[in-house]
């Protein structure tokens, strides 16, 4: 059994939170919010963001952070990312050296361009900081459907242990030393998934999804592999298959923002209908940013933020994305000899 | 202007068509059941196959295979994967030295291993085999959404010269000398394809339908290229862009023949159910062989195997893939020292 704090209480920490009572853990769960702390130790529910998946009663749902830091054999940091390098500077008096925090949202800094893990470290440099990602909707994960994860974390024994803690019947954990690539797959497919949502809103089919998808994650990768990622982490969970769910899925936020924009939303209209963060939002800009420090081409990324910050209409951008001059699949490839 | 002759008037044949034709070709459509000629001439809509979708009244359907095969440009094999080989069989005495023939189904023989194509070559030596494959669901490209294709060819210029065939506003196609590739790609994905739609089947969510079908991928990448395939590939349109649109969608026969036997029904039961020919079934054996002649680790084809030969339980068998021992996610990736 472990002590584990967790420190936001949105659907992600929440769904974390429950999983990770079952496996028998004792878990404090924190949230900046006085109103949300009194209403899920009341309710027992969070109605808004995780309905159906109730809190055990001997949880502890507490907005005294010191409180749910000191003492634990891990964190949980499962704030948005817009919110993490604040919550990070907040903890950093209570956090014990070499105490691991677990970071569980997505997200690139826009103004250091920097990964959530990075900006966890430079806030709490004492602390050992993990990363968990993959294919996993919050709402699915609640209601005990079968799950995989990764475990990014520096060392294989951090890792090994956050598996051993994490892992259940139904959430199946893998390890991995690539923290930076499983950040940035988690982080850029969020850009993606607006682009798939636009086209959806626009009334295109499965078709284009797919070819947005397949070109996404190839564009994902050649930014992340230049960046020092590993291709094995794009290719796998934590990058297509994070793209596939989170493209796919009713209960992505990112893919409804983008799916209202398509059907004549501005981008302000969208995030105020979808009411959580679209964290998708917040990367494009930096997506951009890093497109163009390592030189690497990213259509989609472009497309996206032409669309949210640029007024550009979202059909011409889905129609311009598909109907690029590229030629040949890929260049590389060597013909026969005529 | 191209003279196009179109074996086989199923959905994707008859898509197909009606693209060609709306690019301003002279499109000839062969079907070797004479009720079906009739209906499609008199109705000028495929009502079972293809609904909604209207053939001109200036494109011929007709049952005489040497008409629809001499003189013309190049000719469009569209019959499903178990009438591949006796179609060429039939189609041999007609085809001229060097005529081309771009193969649109997908599917590997289970007594000879070989692809599509291969099997058209030994049938048609004279023939130029080329194919197209991609995220395409015939009943998007009739309904004129945008979609994606790969045209594979073994020379460049017949590549070429399709694409400038097929090409349109809203069908977009990208050349590749990636036979093998290809058609590795397009077969296998229809594996993934039953498995995935076990999951849906057993009320499974997102989550386990993206673990499943990026282990799909990977294994299918695996033998692929361990058969001389390229990994592009089965990382682009061909491969997982295809893999994703076929378990995703509402329109794929395999994820439906899958859901039903999710759902409790035998094999026989879902093929009934689908009316169509569902590929998956056809081409799982043979993926399997494939596995054991490469030593190639295949886990979803093996427990697709299972389930539709064997009796295995689909819940066990899809329990079983999700809950396999493998700790850490790429084993080949170095941790730091400790």
């Amino acid at each position: 059994m472990a002590k584990i704090g967790v420190i936001g209480a949105g659907s992600w920490g929440t769904a974390l939170s429950v999983l990770l009572h079952n496996n028998g853990n004792e878990v404090t769960v924190w949230s900046i919010d006085p109103g949300e702390v009194q209403m899920l130790t009341e309710k027992r529910e969070h109605e808004k963001k995780l309905p159906g998946v109730k809190l055990p009663e001997d949880m502890q749902i507490t907005g005294d952070l010191e409180g749910t830091i000191k003492g634990k054999d891990f964190l949980v940091l499962a704030v948005p990312s817009p919110f993490t390098r604040a919550t990070a500077k907040k903890m950093n008096p209570f956090v014990a050296e070499g105490q691991i925090i677990v970071d569980v949202a997505k997200g690139i800094e826009e103004s250091t361009l920097m990964t959530l893990s990075r900006q966890i470290e430079e806030e709490i440099p004492q602390a050992d900081v993990a990363v968990l990602s993959g294919p996993s909707h919050a709402e699915e994960v609640g209601r005990g459907l079968p799950t995989t994860c990764v475990i990014g974390a520096k060392t294989k024994k951090t890792a090994e242990y956050l598996q051993s803690v994490f892992i259940s019947k139904v959430f199946r954990v893998y390890t991995s030393p690539d923290i930076l690539g499983i950040e940035l797959g988690g982080s850029l497919k969020n850009v993606i998934a607006l682009a798939a949502g636009i086209a959806d809103g626009l009334g295109y089919g499965d078709n284009t999804k797919a070819a947005l998808i397949t070109r996404g994650i190839a564009e994902i990768a050649r930014l992340g592999v230049k960046m020092g990622g590993r291709i094995e982490s794009f290719t796998g969970l934590t990058g297509i298959g994070d793209l596939i769910v989170t493209c796919a899925s009713v209960h992505s936020r990112n893919r409804k923002a983008g799916f209202l924009m398509g059907q004549g939303r501005t981008m302000e209209q969208a995030m105020e209908e979808v009411q959580m963060v679209v964290e998708g939002v917040y990367s494009a800009k930096a997506a951009k940013k890093l497109a163009q420090q390592y030189q690497v081409s990213m259509p989609i990324v472009e497309a996206v933020n032409e669309v949210l910050f640029e007024g550009k209409n979202p059909a011409e951008a889905v129609d311009g994305l598909m109907m690029r001059a590229s030629r040949s699949e890929n260049a590389a490839m060597p013909w026969e000899e005529e």
